[in-house]
C-alpha cells in the first residue's frame, strides 16, 4: 500500500471537474508513489460545493478556503478558481506547508506571478513542490515533440509557429461574461489562451522568448448582457452597462512576433475569433534537420518531417502518438485508440505526485509560470505603446 | 439519492479496464437513475483478481463466475472474458435474474448466439435487460451520422463501404497468441474487428445486411511461439506446435459484398495486415442527397457533403462531433476538447442504466447481436465455398 | 532537328482536347526524339470537325476516318472516339501500317479486345506500335507508387484497396445520356472507370488480378431525357423511352472481390453515385514492409507508410511528387508546384513517342487492354451467376 | 477570325516558361478576343535565346530588348527577368506604346516602383495597358475565395493569416545565389514570396494593409560558391567572398504584422527555411460570419466554413475547386480532375487580353504592383528600426 496524499480542491467549475477526474483516474492506469485522496473541495455557495463534492466525487465540500487550507489533514491544494484569486490561495498554502497545484495562468498580474514564485521557492526548503497547471505539455503527441527536438531530429530550430484559434464570441450578439471584464479576468485571448501557445512553444523548442512585439484588438466592444446581469443594469455587477449592454475591456485577439533564445523567430496569435475554429492550438517548429507539426483539433497527431530522408520519398509524416513508446500512452489502450482532452490532466497528476514522492521540482514550476507570464507582460506593454519589449524572466525554461 | 445498480464484472483484461474505466466515470458526468456499484470482479486467478480489484476499483474479488451470478447482491453481470465463455456465462446470469452487459462479439458460434438471444427473450419478461457491446455506436461522431440518417439528410443509402483496418500482427515475425487459434477466438479478423463494422453500419443506415459473398485469408500460416508456450511445444498448450511454432487456425483478414434491406450495396473489409493501420474503423455511406464519412483514427471527427448545397459551395464538412448539441457530448467539455477511445465504453453505461431504469430494451440487444452474429457466419460460409449466402436473421436491425 | 511524327486524331470531345494539349505540349517540355505533328483531327460532322481543328491546334479536318487511316502522310493515329468504335479503326490503322494510340477501354467487349490486340501482334513485326490510354499510371505520385512496389519498400502485398468513385448520375434527376445506354457505352461504371482502377493496382503492385466476384448494381433505372431526344422519343434514338424517359441499360455502380498473383487480396469498387466524390481514384496497397496511398482528388501526393522505421516516429508520410527525383517532375516546376490532370497524357505522349522512336514495346499495350477487358469481363460473368470467375488471361502484366 | 495580339518575351528561364505555356494554351481552352502570337522572345546570350525559342514555340529570337520593344510588329512586352531591369524595360515599352505584362515583384525598390505606375498611367490615356503578374490570384480555389468574400459570406473580416513557407534554403550547405544577393534580387523572401501573400491576402479580403510591424532574419550568413563561382572567388562575381564562401546579403525570413482598411488584424510570415514546406502558400480569413482556408500545396481546394449553419452540421468544408461554376474552370475538365501550377498563368493570359480587347484596365495594375511594393518597403523599414510604419500607399486595392 502507498501512502495517501490528501487534496483539497478549490472551485469547481470547468477546470474542478477536469481536475477531479485525473484525481481519480490517475491511481487506476498508473502505479503512483502516493494515493490521491479526494478530501474535500471548497466553493463560495454552500449547496454548490456540497452538489459538487457528490457529482465530483470529493469526501467533503466546505467554503472558506483559508480554513481547508490551515487544515492538518490536507497534503496539497489544487487551485481552479479564477486567476485574480490564484496569489492569495496560493501563497497562504505554501506557508501552511501544503504542495500546490494552480491552473493557468499563475496569476491575472506579474507582480502576484512573483509573490507566487517567491512562496514557492521559499517553501520548496521545507519540501513542499508548486506546480502550475499547463497541462497541454502532457498531450502525448506534444510531449513527442518535445522527445524528437531534444533528441536533435529537427536539429537547430529556425521557426515557431504558435496559434490558439477559438470562436466563442466571434458572433458580435455573444453575451457579455466576467471573462470579458479586466477586473476579473486580468486578460483576454492573450491570458486565457496565448498563455498556453507561450509554454508549449518554450516547453517544445526548450528556449525561452527573449523579446517581443505584438498587436492585441478588440472587435466587439459593447456585448448585451444576459438575465439577471441585463435587469440590474451589470455583468455581475459590471459597471459601465449601458440599454441591457456592458463594455468589453479585455482583448479579443493578440498577436505577436518574438525572438527566442537560440534566435528563432517565432509568431503566435490568440484569438476568440476564429470562426470556425474551436480549440485549434497549433504549434509548427520548423529546425535545419526537420519539422514537427501539431493541432489539438487532432490531438493525437503529431506530424513529423525529417529532412534526413531522401527527398524522394520526404513528407510530413502523421505520427498517431498511440504506441506503447510514446510518452504516457503505455498506460492506456492498444496503438489508435486514442485519448481526449482529460488525459492531459491525468498526465499532470502522475507527473505531481511522482515528484512530490521523489522530493523534485514538478514543472512547469511557479517559476516557469511567472516567466509565461512575463512574455505576457512584455506582449501588453508592447502592443500599448507600439515598441519591441525585453522579457524581463528567460531564465528558468529549458 | 438514487438506487444503486450493483456490478459484477467477469474478466479483468483489456476489457474489463475499459468497462471499469465506464462503471466508475459515468456517474461524474451523466445524471444516471441508478447508481453503479463496482460489487466484484471475477477472475480465474485469485491473486490476479485481487490485484485487478484494487487497480480496477471494485469492492471485491472473486474466481468462481458461477456463485457470483448467484448472489442476491448482484443486480447486473458485465462480461469481459473472451467470447468462448460468453454463452454459459450470460445464459446462466439472466436464469438467476441478473441484467446483462457482454462483451462483442455476443458468442463464437451461431448457435451460441441463438441460445443467449432465446434466454434474454425470456428473461426480459421478468424485468431483466440484456446489451451486448458494439461501444463504436457511442462514439459522438457516429451517432451523430446515425442522426443524419435518420432526419433523411442524405436520402436514399445507395452505398455502405466500410474497413476495419489494424496491423498488428502484419510483420510475419509477430508471436502466436490465443488470438490466432479458433478452438479459443472462434474466428479471426472477422470476428474480433469485423463484427464492428457490421453493427456499426447497419447501426447508421438503419438497414440490415441480407445477402453476402466473402473472401477470407490467412497470410502468415505459422507463427512463433514466445516464451513459456515454446518450451511446453504449444500456445496454452495449442496443438499442432513445430520447432518452437504454432499453426494459425483463424483469419488474418475477410472482405466481403454485401446487399443491404433497401437495396444498398456494401462493401466490408477487416483486416490486421493493413500495414501502418492501427485501428483505422472507417464508414462511409453515400446516399441520393448526401453522404457521411467516418474515420476512428480521428474520432471526434464526422464528415459531411451535402448535395443540398449549390456545388460551387459544396464539399465535405469536417464536423468536430464536440459540440453541446452532439450526441453525449454535452455532459464532458467544450467544443474543440475531444474525447477518447473509453467515452464510447462511458456512453454504454449511461444508456444501459437509463434503459434499465426505465424498463426498456436497451441496444443493441442480444438480439441484435445474433443478428450481427448471423451475417458474419453467413460471410464465413460464403467463403468457404464461393457462393452467395443469404442472412438468415436479419429482423431486429433498424 | 528530329523527325516527326504526323498524327491523326479521330475523335475531338473530352478526350481529343486532352490528347490534343498533350501534342502539342510535350515538346515544349521534354526532349522528344520525334517531333509531333498535329496533322488531322477527324469527326463525323464537317463543321465540328473543323471548328476543332481550329481550338485544339489541328492543321487539317476530315470526316472519314478509313481515308485519314490510308494516308501516307500519316505515321500515328490516336482514336480518341467512343469505345464501340475501336476495334474497327484500331485495326485499320494498324494494317496500314499505322503506331496507334487508342483511349481505353481498349474495347467494349473482349471479342474485339482479343481482336485488336492480335492485330497489335501481327502489325509488331513490322515496327508498328500500339498502345491503350490508361494516363493515370503516368501520374508523378503513381509512378512513383510503382517505383516504391518494385525496389521492395513494402514487401510482400498483403491488400490492394481500390475504389473510383464519382457522383455525376446520383441525382436520379440526371438525364439520361449516351453513356448509359449499353448499346454504345457497353458498360457502365465498371468499364468506364472500373477499368482505370484495374490498370493503376495491377501497375501499381505488378500483379495480375486472377479471380474475382463481383456485384453490380442499377440503382436508378429510368431517367428523364433532355431537349431533343425527349421531343424524339428516344436519346439519340434509344428505343424504349416511354413518357420523355429512356431504360438506363448499364451498371451504376460495380464492386468486386479478387485474388491477385501472389496470393493478395483486392477489393475494388467503381461508382457513379458516391455522392460528393467527383474523381475519387483511390488506390491503397498494404504489403508486410509498408503501405501506400493515392486520391486522385489530392493528385500530388503519395502516402507512404515505412515499417522499417521505429514504431515511435512511423506514420504515413505525404510525399508532395513535385521533386526533381521523382517520376516525369523534372521537366516541370520547382517543388511544390504542383501538376493537373492533363499532364498524364502528356507524359503518355513523351513515353509512346521515346518507345516508338526505341523501337520498343509502349506500355500499356493493346495486350495489357485485353487483359484489363479480360478481368472486367469476368466481373461481368460472376456478376451475372454470383459465382467466383478466373481472369482468362493473367499473362502479359507485370 | 480574331485579331491578333503580338507578343514579345523577354527573359526565358523560369518564369519564361510558364508565360510561354500560358500563351501557347490560352487559345485552345478559351474564346479570346484576340489571337496571341508568340513573336520573339529575347535574352542575353543569342545561343540561349535561340534554343528557347526553339524549345518555347516562339517565332525568332533577339537579344537587345531595347529593339524588340520598339519594333512596329510587337503589340505586347512580357517581362521575366529578374526584378532589377523590371523598371528600365516597363518604362521603355509603355513609352513606345506596347502593352506591357510584367512578372512580380513590380520592381525591386520603390522609386522603380513608382516610376513603372506613372508610366503606366500615362500610357493609359494611350490605350496602352500594363499588368503585373501575381498569378496566384488566378489559382481558382483563390478567385473562389474573393468572390465568397465579396457575397458577404463570411461577413466582416476581423483576421487574415497568411504564410508562404518554402525550404529550399533550410541546409546551411546550400549553395549561394544571385537570389541572395541583394544588389541583384533586391530583396530575399519578403519581395520573392512575401509579395505573394502581400497581394492575395489584399485581393481577397478587399482591403489594403495599412500599418505594419515586421521581423526579418539571415539565419544563415555565408554560403559556400558553387563551380565557377568559387574558382572566380564570387558569386557571378558577388563581393565579399571569402575561402570559397560568399556572404548572403538578403533576408532568409520575413514575418510581420498587420493592420487592414476595415480594422482586421493579419499575420505574415514568409521564409525559406521551412523544412519541409515546398510550396505552402497558405491564407485563412476568419470574418464574422465564417471563414476560409487555402494552401497552395493542395491548390484545387478551398475550405470554407459558414457560421450560418447549424453547429451541428458546421465544419470547415473542403470545395474542391473544379466545378463549372467555379471562376475559370469551365473552360477545362470535368469536376475532380485538377489543374496544375501553370493554369494560373493561363487564366493571366486570359484575364489580360480580355481586358485590352476591352479597353479596360487590367488587375493587378502597376498601381496595384507598387501598392505591394510600398507594404514590402514599409515591412523593411520596421523592421529596421522596431517601429510601426503606415504604408504609403493604400488607395488602389479594392
Amino acid at each position: 500500500m502507498t501512502d495517501s496524499l490528501r487534496v483539497a480542491m478549490i472551485g469547481h467549475a470547468f477546470m474542478g471537474a477536469a481536475h477531479s477526474q485525473a484525481w481519480r483516474t490517475a491511481p487506476h492506469f498508473f502505479d503512483l508513489p502516493l494515493t490521491p485522496e479526494l478530501a474535500v473541495v471548497c466553493g463560495r455557495d454552500a449547496g454548490r460545493a456540497a452538489a459538487a463534492a457528490g457529482r465530483l466525487g470529493w469526501a467533503e465540500s466546505a467554503i472558506d478556503w483559508r480554513s481547508v487550507v490551515a487544515r492538518d489533514d490536507i497534503d496539497l491544494v489544487d487551485i481552479c478558481t479564477p486567476g485574480d484569486s490564484h496569489a492569495e490561495i496560493a501563497v497562504a498554502a505554501l506557508e501552511a506547508g501544503k504542495h500546490v497545484l494552480c491552473e493557468k495562468p499563475l496569476a491575472n498580474t506579474l507582480a502576484e506571478a512573483d509573490a507566487m514564485a517567491e512562496a514557492a521557492e521559499r517553501a520548496y526548503a521545507g519540501g513542499v513542490r508548486a506546480m502550475v497547471g499547463f497541462t497541454y505539455r502532457r498531450v502525448p503527441a506534444v510531449a513527442l515533440a518535445r522527445q524528437l527536438v531534444a533528441e536533435g531530429r529537427i536539429g537547430e530550430v529556425r521557426h515557431v509557429r504558435a496559434q490558439y484559434l477559438q470562436d466563442w464570441i466571434a458572433d458580435p450578439e455573444a453575451p457579455f461574461s466576467w471573462r470579458l471584464d479586466k477586473t476579473k479576468a486580468g486578460s483576454g485571448a492573450l491570458g486565457d489562451i496565448g498563455a498556453h501557445i507561450v509554454d508549449m512553444a518554450q516547453f517544445v523548442v526548450g528556449e525561452p522568448i527573449t523579446d517581443v512585439i505584438g498587436l492585441m484588438d478588440t472587435f466587439v466592444t459593447s456585448r448585451p448582457l444576459e438575465g439577471a446581469s441585463a435587469l440590474l443594469g451589470g455583468a455581475d455587477g459590471a459597471g459601465g452597462a449601458v440599454d441591457g449592454h456592458a463594455t468589453v475591456t479585455v482583448d479579443d485577439a493578440a498577436a505577436f512576433l518574438t525572438r527566442l533564445g537560440s534566435g528563432a523567430l517565432g509568431v503566435f496569435e490568440a484569438t476568440r475569433f476564429a470562426t470556425g475554429r474551436k480549440n485549434a492550438l497549433r504549434l509548427e517548429v520548423n529546425g535545419s534537420r526537420g519539422s514537427l507539426a501539431f493541432d489539438f483539433e487532432d490531438m493525437n497527431v503529431l506530424e513529423f518531417y525529417d529532412a534526413a530522408e531522401p527527398s524522394e520519398t520526404a513528407g510530413f509524416r502523421r505520427i498517431l502518438a498511440t504506441e506503447p513508446g510514446h510518452p504516457y500512452v503505455g498506460a492506456w489502450w492498444p496503438p489508435g485508440h486514442g485519448l481526449g482532452y482529460e488525459h492531459g490532466f491525468t498526465h499532470q497528476v502522475v507527473d505531481l505526485v511522482t515528484a512530490i514522492s521523489a522530493g523534485e521540482q514538478p514543472r512547469p514550476s511557479f517559476a516557469d509560470g511567472r516567466q509565461v507570464q512575463s512574455v505576457l507582460d512584455a506582449v501588453e506593454r508592447s502592443a500599448s505603446d507600439g515598441a519591441w519589449k525585453s522579457v524581463a524572466l528567460p531564465a528558468p525554461v529549458g
